[in-house]
């Protein structure tokens, strides 16, 4: 199963609604990084609001999508954390420093324009 | 398996990147209804660019969605609509009138709110 990309200007605007097992998060890490170098992206939201859990493979490849994406050139805003995941990635030694939160995909994505457009 | 609607500010946003059958269309019609009621959307765009074919069945679903979601005061804008797509839909009878297209889903994003706020 693949999570949606959408493109919204130079965004890239992701919604997890689907239960992340191992397969599925490494097809979205590969996803979303093909999708960032084809449409020149120069950031990417990506929304955990309906991700109530995760373990510490999917923290992993979370993390390693922002730094991926960075090194691509492309920033990105985490959004939505809900309290257990935050306390699973903090556990697990994943402080996803310089990633920038916000509370939902709509503050994220102002955020990015704030920061990416001065 | 269940399309994910994106809610940003007044406006729904779906990209159908998966092939519709029929259940998953009739997932999708009611959790559109449900979400344009949940948040108060005042419109929808619908992103059919990785849709490349759809039958009879589903081409009415999405006639109906569009329908309904009037019926509920949610404005709905299609977008990418492929060749194939269009073709089906007219040879189909539905013709989708009243129902505002556009290219692609930041253009779609434009028009909505253009008509919605003037």
């Amino acid at each position: 199963m693949r999570i949606p990309i959408l493109k919204l200007k130079d965004y890239l605007l992701v919604s997890v609604q689907i239960e992340l097992d191992d397969k599925t998060a490494l097809q979205f890490q590969e996803d979303i990084l093909n999708k960032i170098h084809d449409v020149g992206a120069r950031g990417v939201v990506i929304d955990l609001t309906s991700v109530d859990f995760i373990d510490s493979f999917i923290a992993k490849v979370l993390g390693d999508v922002v730094d991926m994406s960075n090194l691509m050139g492309a920033k990105v805003v985490l959004t939505g954390i809900q309290p257990a995941v935050a306390i699973t990635l903090v556990d697990m030694g994943i402080v996803l420093h310089g990633v920038t939160t916000a509370l939902d995909l709509e503050q994220g994505l102002d955020k990015l324009q704030q920061e990416l457009e001065g």
